[in-house]
């Protein structure tokens, strides 16, 4: 299964693929799409789409991965993230790909193992586990890197729960 | 010039349609397009694309005005509306109008005189404005439709300011 893991924003949207093959994870590919601050928003979310489309052609995931935003405090920042999501859902959609959304904290916590680590370690942990020899450049990818590793466990951990349970469900027929 | 106002939303998105014919403004249409909250964001965003696709369309506006939203307390909220306003400020661009975001306060203070003006004042504004027998229903399209007047009088204001900027330019020479 291959996901494309999207940290969105207007400024800076990260962007990272994973892969497993068999119960490993390997990077794919990583970027950032950025956008011009000084461009008129339409514009912005144009550019965005364009380069979120090509990105999808090129990676042909199985997935896409968002983050999913609760507790940013800066309602100007929430806002233009949220747009970004916006955009980037609506081209999954499109694009008849299943979407997943995890919050920062699952995605810490399924990569640390605490959803309140900082970045470092979340950054530190992505390069343990895709085997990296260098923590992932440029940082705005690490979060998408971290989601799409994320997607990868909790939907495996979700099949998992609903093997056992259809196990549970068999045994007691 | 014709303005099709947008109140982003998930849940509910309020749409109005006015159109200046020389000084005065006049109703073209309204409604409200619903997404059902049951439904995955993704088909709703596609749903909510598709049916602002058919407004525009159909209202054959020149120009897109949408509420720039910052203060929404619940982040939550914000968030969704974001992604509604960035499905509808992409879905210009596309369709190659051009857009205008007007904070709330500047539509109450166009429409009322203050930029804290209640829901019903700013009602009763609009039903004024437009000389509407009564007060627009769904109550979700009175913003949409405060939007658009918003939009026509901040942009004749802007219009009269180059235009005074531009004679009194021409005198100077």
């Amino acid at each position: 299964m291959r996901v494309l893991g999207v940290d969105p924003g207007l400024t800076r949207c990260g962007i990272g693929v994973v892969e497993s093959i068999g119960s490993t994870l390997h990077l794919v590919d990583l970027g950032v799409i950025r956008t011009p601050k000084e461009s008129e928003i339409d514009q912005r979310l144009l550019a965005l789409e364009a380069e979120l489309s090509s990105w999808i052609e090129r990676a042909k995931p199985d997935v896409i991965a968002i983050e999913r935003v609760f507790s940013q405090l800066n309602v100007r920042t929430a806002m233009a993230t949220g747009q970004a999501a916006g955009v980037a859902i609506l081209l999954a959609a499109k694009s008849g790909l299943p979407i997943a959304l995890h919050t920062p904290s699952e995605v810490k916590a399924a990569v640390t193992g605490s959803g309140r680590a900082d970045k470092a370690q979340v950054a530190s942990m992505v390069k343990r586990i895709l085997k990296l020899k260098d923590i992932p450049r440029p940082v705005d990818t690490t979060d998408a890197l971290a989601l799409a590793i994320c997607h990868h466990w909790r939907g495996a951990g979700e099949a998992r729960v609903k093997a056992a349970v259809k196990k549970e469900r068999a045994r007691k027929r």
